[in-house]
């Protein structure tokens, strides 16, 4: 079973987080995580190479805005929702509507 | 006089934006600004070299983020608020206070 490393919520930044969403795809998987459901990187990644989908969600989980979690042989991710908001209040309440209008 | 490349209103796109606002440098430029007044690159840039604060104003104006205008021998940058509550409404209204907090 895999470990992965994530920030504590207090050491979540704001320019890491901005730069975790500031690329298409990953705000597409943002918005995807944002019903509250925990999805595999295959679930994610649609038809993105598996090393793509890999690298992004890499990128949301040191950021500090995805969990991953091991299961046996699978991973899921899911959006720490509760965290963001403890950190940045709204933000992301504010970036999923104007990223859900053009990357859903 | 220098004339300076200017993305259109409808052609800012929420990852270059989001990209510019992913640097705590960058973050307290936009903060700087957020005033309405308009500011030369020295003033924005405090004691960081110049051709990092030309890098970073360059990042911004390339993402829609800034206004550059060119008057006899100097530059003034000023923020493009109501293109960016245009086109992201609520966007740097939410950021900015965030930032604030942290790279004012």
């Amino acid at each position: 079973m895999r470990r992965y490393v994530h920030p504590e919520t207090e050491d979540i930044e704001l320019p890491g987080v901005l730069f975790a969403l500031s690329d298409a795809t990953r705000l597409g998987m943002v918005v995807e995580l944002s019903d509250g459901v925990e999805r595999t990187a295959g679930q994610l990644g649609g038809e993105i190479a598996k090393s793509t989908v890999a690298h992004h969600l890499k990128v949301l989980r040191e950021a500090g805005v995805i969990f991953v979690r091991s299961e046996g042989p699978r991973c899921y991710n899911s959006l720490r929702t509760e965290d963001l908001e403890a950190r940045f209040p709204g933000l992301l309440g504010h970036v999923l509507p104007l990223a859900e209008r053009e990357y859903r």
